[in-house]
């Protein structure tokens, strides 16, 4: 009726402005421009050959456009437990264009024995956009608004699942292969074939073995370690441009998933509240859980998004340790409702000690610990929080015991002598300890005990451009602190074009994923879950040599182990005592 | 966990900056400051009494700051209806403070006959800043960012509901009386006393009477006029800041849409998606009706607010003629739901031509259509449009009728010939008339067919700053122009301020309401319901005169009904032609 009015201000939409079906690319896609100082046509044209090929170091991230430092090698001895995944890295590097290149894998053979290509993943390593530290070199946290300020470079990080790809003149293409034992192999030395050829590239072939012990790595569900690697199912609706909780979304996040099952992951990461975390990832997590504030005041709720997350991550991917319940103490202390009367979501803004605090979470938890008892899974969920005010802790914790005495609490936070004992898992920075009794009592009450690192951490990290080593010596030092296991925050939280650029508003670059849409893997996430693999290997090897009472070796093992403490390892030095101790590890 | 985080953009809430209780005053309140030049301290100081107290004339609006222009009159002579209400204003001015002033009524007397002092309203005019038309005089439409832009000052409009006010020196204080003449009143002349007395003003009285006629008004539910003032619930909560559809809502909201009622207001205004009007008045309207699309794509509907609404103004207010649902057509075309999925209040943004039009709204309608047969409403619902391009309506049509045949439609806009006969209720702009075959087919078919005013017309108009007059001018000429009644977009969408300050961001001041919070009246509604009372006296008499075939007046009467067709009054003569009407009618 009006001739003049004012438009809506709309709701940023999940999908808005993702309409390119190329800005999120999921098969073949161009790396960015290295713009950083690099070998020159002269240094490559002293090459003899036009292309190489040899076994290289899963300790190095090898320069896109340099001619590697290698010594050619063209065989390979490694050595594996049964059931274990290990890994080599082989590079290419070349002065001419080979046009498409394509890597081929034989089974491996011990004389009669085999191990099928079919157990090993071979796949070219990318190239990502990296930043750097903090310029006072502590850490990687802050807020990294212009790219400008941060010294940016092309890292070999990603892992590719495309089996092509075109090799140009003057560039080195490192390849990455994973061989995963079968846990019937039989024990003995297998030899294999890796090799590339390419449009114009005849085919060259490097030689490996490996000596597969007759030691068995348990399967990583069975694995002793506690490994909690944060998911984000946003992200993933977010890159992949599928609607939220679709059947397409689940198609994408299952191989996503169970690449973390096969990490020996736990916990179901599940967000009770929006944002959780403020927002402060490129994809923001959600609800799951739907409450209508009603008209006549009182609260209804609704669980098919969170029970058919849990559904999946359950008994489609087989994560079903426990749901670990995202937060009730969010840096923002705003709670989200539907609100019947006007229409919207709206906020309950409340500090932990107030009554509308209490309201909100109290009515919540006690209809939520009757949906999961009605599941069956209460026993399996946790109310968990990252670290808070002490006194917000503690509040928190009465509102969730008054709610359901029998509710589990979690905490990734500071240690706190205070509310330990509440915390059925509770997981603490890198530098913090256990006091040796509480981990004790701790273990007799089955509670959790693990450690985190984050933005804080320079040396030990998983940005994209951490030495390869440090991811494995991070899960290895979970073990050396004697922590039940380990906590990233993030492992598929992705910047806008995870793809390319690691980089992100916030954080060095690389912090807040290891894991690629495609699904691809990474260096750093194939050197984490050696880690936890090695991790593992440790805790058998300790029980067999205290059963054996082989004291000297239990010690030399135990030295060894020393080195993944805070002081006796720097990024330099984090391969060589890696390496040192996996090769004591596979002697045993 | 992480010590960098973002901030969570808030969602503003309905009463965001609400904070400061005397921000929207419900008793007390002081008026701006009316900066125009004005009668000074010398020509003040002429009256030779310090305080005057005269009867005025219902179509001036007296100036605060200046000496009225009147012939001072102690007594006044009113002609009225029985069950019609008569209105008069006085004016007390004064040299000299006055301090508090409270005015009192007597009852009426006739003999032993009496009006109660309970039927007469008699309440102080209160001053409002108001702007004026267009600079170049055509209307009020367009927005109007800058207040300083237009020529602001105080007009009388409101008419107080406190007992007491502070009336200074040099000031005019206008009195608005109002007397419901008992539908059983004996007729014959009553007379009574209007009185004005203060902390320092001895009482000062003025006599009139009322000749009260043997004819009787219908009460306003049985007036024959179409009235649709549309109400904005929204604004009340906001302003009287009390959480939407609460007790204290419904508290606030009773006695305002009971004015309405007591106007012969025929619908209920629903709002069915979130801002039917793209949220050009200061309180949006929101949808009343709960949409979420569950994960499983299906649509779920819940009633509860729209019910509530309904369930109110049918039986707690006695409006029940029409529930007209706005709308299917808004300018922006965005239709709100809540998202199972993502937690969120989305929109689907579809054309009327579009698939995704039809499923958003066929499902709906289907639904809605069923809850309205179960309510024994939907023989009075309305599915309500405002003018849209031609072809978006008869799409939004063709989705209407293949949800449900049965349902009724209503447009307010422009007359179209090919839509017309599907429109049950169709109100079209001041100025466009319905060709008379039409309307006679309307009419035989049941339908409603009446005519609105908005920012558009310079005259008639009830802008704070319009003549009195127009109000009733605007009633009168529904039935100049043979239209069923008159509809209003807005009566109570108050701008911020709407005690004190009348203007708005967009339209000429005044434009978006003339019920004020308290409830209070106001000039321009007491008017508008004497123009409604003078159709229904019209409507009545133009029965009778022809029953009693007398020509000669019938013919006077219409040809003084004729005064209210465009191009017959100016906002200059309009208060001449409503006295001129308003006597001879009385004269009957």
């Amino acid at each position: 009726m009006k001739k003049i009015f004012f438009f809506v201000l709309a709701l940023c939409s999940l999908y808005a402005g993702a309409q390119q079906a190329d800005r999120f690319p999921l098969h073949q896609f161009d790396e960015l421009i290295d713009t950083k100082p690099h070998d020159d046509a002269t240094v490559w044209e002293q090459l003899k050959q036009t292309a190489c090929f040899s076994w290289g170091s899963t300790d190095v991230r090898y320069r896109k456009l340099d001619v590697p430092d290698i010594s050619r090698k063209s065989s390979l001895r490694l050595k594996g437990w049964r059931g274990e995944r290990v890994n080599a890295q082989a590079v290419l590097w070349t002065k001419a264009d080979l046009g498409k290149v394509r890597i081929e894998v034989s089974d491996l053979t011990n004389g009669k024995h085999r191990i099928p290509a079919s157990a090993v993943k071979a796949g070219f390593v990318r190239y990502v956009m990296t930043d750097e530290l903090n310029k006072d070199g502590q850490g990687g946290c802050g807020h990294r608004p212009n790219k400008a300020d941060w010294d940016s470079s092309l890292v070999a990080d990603m892992i590719d699942i495309n089996l092509e790809l075109p090799v140009k003149a003057r560039t080195t293409q490192p390849v990455w292969m994973n061989v995963w034992i079968p846990s019937d192999s039989q024990p003995g030395i297998y030899r294999g074939k890796l090799s590339v050829s390419g449009e114009k590239l005849a085919k060259q072939s490097l030689v490996f073995e490996i000596k597969v012990s007759n030691r068995v790595l348990p399967a990583p569900a069975d694995w002793k370690m506690y490994v909690d690697l944060w998911q984000n199912p946003y992200a993933v609706a977010r890159y992949y441009q599928v609607p939220l909780w679709s059947k397409e979304h689940f198609d994408a996040m299952r191989p996503i998933m169970r690449m973390l099952a096969d990490a020996g992951q736990r916990t179901i990461t599940a967000s009770i509240m929006h944002k959780p975390w403020a927002g402060q990832t490129q994809d923001h997590y959600d609800s799951m859980i739907f409450r209508m504030k009603q008209l006549d005041g009182t609260w209804k709720f609704d669980y098919t998004v969170f029970d058919k997350w849990v559904d999946f991550m359950m008994n489609e991917v087989g994560i079903d340790d426990l749901i670990s319940c995202y937060t009730m103490v969010p840096w923002d202390l705003k709670f989200d409702y539907y609100d019947q009367a006007t229409n919207r979501v709206l906020f309950v803004e409340a500090k932990p000690v107030d009554r509308a605090y209490a309201d909100y979470w109290g009515t919540f938890l006690k209809d939520f610990a009757r949906h999961l008892k009605a599941k069956g899974w209460f026993e399996k969920t946790a109310i968990s929080m990252d670290e808070r005010p002490l006194k917000d802790m503690q509040e928190a914790i009465k509102v969730v015991k008054a709610a359901d005495p029998g509710f589990k609490i979690m905490l990734a936070g500071n240690y706190h002598a205070e509310i330990q004992s509440d915390l059925y898992y509770l997981c603490i920075p890198y530098g913090q300890v256990f006091p040796q009794e509480v981990k004790a009592e701790r273990e007799r009450k089955g509670q959790i005990s693990t450690y985190y690192t984050c933005c804080t951490e320079a040396f030990p990290n998983v940005f994209t451009f951490s030495s390869p080593a440090e991811a494995a010596w991070t899960a290895i030092h979970a073990v050396a602190g004697g922590y039940d296991g380990y906590l990233r925050w993030s492992t598929m939280s992705w910047p806008l074009d995870p793809l390319r650029d690691s980089r992100f508003r916030t954080w060095a670059a690389g912090d807040t994923y290891c894991l690629y849409p495609g699904p691809r893997s990474s260096i750093r996430f194939e050197r984490l879950v050696e880690g936890l693999q090695c991790c593992e290997k440790i805790l058998l090897l300790r029980e067999e040599l205290t059963r054996r009472k082989a004291t000297r070796a239990l010690d030399k093992l135990n030295r060894l182990v020393g080195n993944f403490m805070p002081g006796n390892s720097t990024a330099k030095t984090a391969a060589a005592v890696v390496n040192e101790l996996n090769d004591y590890v596979n002697s045993l």
